[in-house]
């Protein structure tokens, strides 16, 4: 299976590094970053490249796209050359997935029309107005299109779409090799169980 | 806060990414991937590389080290350019940290002889031979020694580790922020948890 993950300027690392460890660790996938041009591409943090080792036409058709988000996204929406090749690279893939902002850009790629499909917490609000049918779900599958919700959600995105994909022993193997047995020290994972207040801290880390 | 990351050949990717992450997204923290080198460093899946901007000899004092686990730390015990420059940066970190095998080149470094500390769940007896008490348990805390388990484990020991450094608050608001609210799809992240034969299946993945 080939897997496609577009990176642009201030994109989340643990948006495409998160599903991109799941689906790599799986046996004869093979999951590749692209980019308008093949090259280093810099985080939203300014201080993780990735290499893009593909362009966008080097791969018009793979079989899985993962779009991650990225303080970079609003900014994404306007680039053509990305929006284009979500949604040429669409009509043949066999999913095509998201991960927190990255569901902006399949909806500026025009697939979310009328499409249940979720995102960042921060940000439903804003997936609505581009046409989606927003919910506040940690992955939403509508037929092909897949979308998680804010960054960590990728990997159980990924996790539940390899066990679509092959069955559920190659995903629990995974799960396993990565030891994916989450202990947050804390819950304050989502908007309804953080404490008073923290939504408008996190928010501040986000702008 | 200055948080250094070693990158070698055949790291894991999600062992980096994972803290890296959390802690690059808390105010005032920079985090710097380093290497013997600066230049682009290819995981254990051949499909990823980071850039290191740094390299050991430009970071001699960072505040906290993360040391990565990969398919290649067995390789990476008798590089004595990474090993030298753990064990001198561990004499003025405040935090000395690894997720998954990393905690095997924290002792190929010499620091846990007698310390109690974790690795990945298939590694924990050769932890042992090299002189550490292994336990098996997420996240271990030994004075400014602190090891996680597997791959993911490096999450969820990064917000314990900026809790402690800052306060819960500041923690909980990272979490928020990358909405780490986990929801993995089978309950197969530990093998005791795991359905039979996952172990075995798991273990094929890690060679």
């Amino acid at each position: 299976m080939q897997v496609a993950i577009p990176l642009y300027p201030r994109y989340t690392a643990l948006d495409a590094v998160g599903p991109y460890t799941v689906l790599a660790f799986a046996p004869g996938w093979t999951v590749t970053f692209v980019a308008e041009e093949a090259g280093p591409v810099t985080d939203d943090q300014g201080t993780l490249t990735l290499t893009a080792t593909a362009s966008y036409a080097d791969m018009p058709r793979p079989d899985v796209i993962v779009v991650p988000g990225g303080l970079g996204t609003l900014d994404a929406l306007s680039d053509t050359a990305l929006t284009g090749w979500i949604r040429q690279a669409h009509e043949h893939t066999t999913w095509t997935t998201s991960v927190c902002s990255g569901s902006l850009l399949l909806g500026a790629a025009g697939l979310l029309k009328g499409v249940q499909a979720t995102t960042h917490w921060a940000l439903l609000d804003l997936l609505k107005e581009g046409g989606a049918v927003a919910v506040s779900q940690r992955v939403v599958k509508e037929g092909k299109i897949w979308t998680a919700a804010g960054v960590s959600a990728g990997i159980d995105m990924a996790l539940t779409l390899l066990a679509q994909a092959t069955d559920e022993e190659t995903a629990q193997s995974v799960q396993l090799a990565i030891e994916y047995d989450p202990q947050p020290p804390f819950t304050a994972g989502s908007p309804d169980k953080a404490p008073e207040g923290t939504a408008e801290r996190a928010l501040r880390l986000l702008i």
